[in-house]
């Protein structure tokens, strides 16, 4: 880390900035207005994304893997996230070598930087990549907790096979939006109150669930597992998400096959995707597994990473808490594979909401109002599920010596129901 | 259908052939061997495959619509599905005046026949799209029956949501694939025998589900419902599909986020897609719902399809029922959607398991073997569930006055699980 503190880059980075020389997150910006250009590949350091498109142009990418390559001549990231960490190392590599603060060939040439550094608020971000599967996960032990006590009592809150596999189901892909994203109140049908038809109308539990996501690198063929061991070659960096949530439609669609409608009219995700090798030096033991996993799932290197999770309804603060969770990343990918299921480019998986033990830590509204039960306080006004207008904030961020590496904002606002 | 019926075509169509001049399904094929050509859109007529890039080159499609457009220079028909009813209508009639014994255009001209027509025996069939998302339903409510029965007892078998929406999940899309895909038996996890780990390995109660699904056409803007009465303008046509079902890992996972892996591991479609058009003459009513639908599943033209299924271990037949569903396509659409969620072009939602009110007419083996319970007889054998090397083979056929629109076959082949 000692490192890591010492890089500097010539691009001047405001302190407290989520994107300093050492993070280089990647995501997939347009230009707005006049000068509206195609999507393209960047990076983010500081108030800039770096134009990954422009780079190449200037023959900057020089390496073995990424010289003569089209990879970030693309509107999405897919194609340079299915080349793999070879390709993600070098690209790193090259990236912190042309913005750090002693190196001519960018900071030296005015022109070039004009063409390949573009102030952020001249941008437009757009989804990073084409994402062709989500799967959402379950691998908070607090939120699986309160959810079992909320809706089954607290005989059982957990359910016996939580501690056996990290639980999961398929989520709807095509309504992956990135921040900014407005979200429309969903219509759908609730309990029917004591002989009555089902309520049927705008939802009237509307929930956020503070969620990160892994974004998928070349993934595996269908029928052939990635080994536990082999897991982290797969995933390329996390983002923020928000996993928007229609408890009452939820309630009654979900006996016997799960979340549907409730989960499906919108999932947002942070637009800059922080890579593992950025995070590595926030790495951090993960909880213990008893009982012991299964083979299949004991892995070598049982590491979690401690990112500070914030929640703010603009601008109030609703919740604090850390990237909790009792599975791992690649403890979720080899369990997501063990039965043969192929992974693409792209795809993305997420935790499940990212409770922890505090009453202020829990990561929805659900569990902080326990179902509607209480209000908490917002500013001086109070919720117990959201209204329209509101608008939530995801933030993420790990502290090193002397830098931070964030993840920049996850935000939607809630729009009125269809009428 | 007297029309139809004496429709005839200059190619020659075998008596009981699933393709006449009446159906004209479309796919996606590849030339085998030397000639082997890139994927190519056809329908099929007889033993043959009608290239729709050659007969799109000749000129011939000459309407409105589709003269000049590049829908069939494409490798898969998600552009052509994308493009809707018009497009779909003027192809169909295309097709059928250059088939038709009366027209020489084709007839007459053994050059362009021959480039248009090619022997089914000289190609391969594709997935003929790119499946961007898979929804399974459970829409027969004998097989809704008969699971609740199996799992929760005689107490109350069909939850009190089912009558009320067509319950439905989220499938993985990735791992669709064409008939004649080989299926690895998958690895997992099992309920754990008393005190003892979960069981882990091949499964053991490996399962197909006799069902089909509907191909989705232009689709919608999330956020933007698709009405009741305007979804069939939306849904290209019907394949066979088997969704394969691990039976004892879909068991230990599925609570409380519904099934994930048990189903995860390749789910066949048939290669060619029949017509909503095609199956115009095989509409029958549909079942009379109580209660009523709420008003946004409920359709002026509430419709059912006559098809009869039949599935196979090769060659000794298993069971025979018929596209039995309480749920119409239609309202399986309008429902998904009602939330605002996105369908796009080429995505597929299944009806779930069409198992009918006979004994022999249940749909998976779970329900003919009542989980394991007792056997089946299968030629000289029997069989509980599916064993290594067992080959299931799906057909379906609507018989019309003198000819059938048929569905052909959806076969796959259990290969043992990875060591
Ligand atoms: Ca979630
Ligand atoms: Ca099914
Ligand atoms: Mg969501
Ligand atoms: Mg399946
Ligand atoms: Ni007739």
């Amino acid at each position: 880390m000692a490192e890591a503190k010492q890089l500097r880059s010539f691009v001047e980075v405001p302190a407290g900035s989520h994107f300093p020389i050492q993070n280089l997150p990647f995501g997939v910006f347009r230009r707005r207005g006049a000068s509206a250009s195609p999507p393209r590949p960047a990076v983010a350091i500081g108030d800039f994304a770096l134009d990954l498109a422009a780079v190449a142009d200037a023959g900057l990418f020089d390496g073995p893997v990424l010289s003569g390559s089209q990879c970030f001549h693309q509107e999405t990231l897919n194609v340079f996230l299915g080349m793999g960490r070879l390709a993600w190392k070098e690209a790193r590599a090259t990236l912190q070598k042309i913005l750090s603060a002693d190196e001519p060939v960018l900071r030296d040439n005015e022109d070039l930087r004009k063409k390949c550094l573009v102030p952020m608020s001249d941008i437009e971000m757009l989804l990073p990549m084409k994402v062709g599967a989500y799967t959402d996960f379950f691998c908070s032990v607090h939120h699986a907790r309160n959810c079992g006590f909320i809706f089954r009592g607290p005989q059982t809150p957990v359910n016996p096979n939580w501690f056996h596999l990290p639980v999961g189901y398929n989520g709807r892909a095509s309504s992956v939006v990135v921040s900014g994203t407005d979200i429309i109140r969903p219509r759908g049908q609730g309990h029917p109150a004591a002989n009555s038809r089902p309520y049927f109308g705008p939802s009237q539990k509307l929930d956020f669930e503070l969620e990160m996501a892994a974004v998928v690198g070349p993934g595996n063929q269908l029928g052939k597992p990635i080994d536990i061991n082999d897991a982290e070659e797969h995933i390329f960096g996390l983002v923020l998400m928000n996993d928007w949530s229609a408890r009452d439609i939820q309630a009654w669609e979900t006996i016997p096959l799960g979340p549907f409608l409730g989960k499906s009219f919108g999932t947002t995700i942070s637009p800059w995707i922080v890579t593992l090798d950025a995070l590595k030096p926030f790495t951090c033991e993960a909880p213990k597994q008893e009982p012991e996993p299964l083979p299949y799932l004991a892995e070598r290197n049982h590491i979690n990473y401690d990112i500070s999770l914030e929640v703010r309804f603009c601008p109030y603060y609703i919740l604090v808490t850390n990237f909790y969770r009792y599975w791992t990343v690649t403890q979720q990918l080899a369990h997501h594979t063990v039965n043969g299921c192929n992974m693409s480019p792209g795809d993305i998986f997420a935790t499940g909401t990212l409770s922890g033990p505090e009453p202020e830590s829990l990561g929805c509204l659900l569990e902080l109002t326990w179902n509607g039960q209480k209000e908490i306080q917002v500013g001086n006004s109070t919720r117990k599920f959201l209204e329209d207008g509101d608008e939530v904030i995801l933030t993420g961020c790990c502290k090193g010596e002397g830098y931070s590496i964030g993840f920049g904002a996850c935000t939607g606002k809630v729009l009125p129901a269809l009428p």
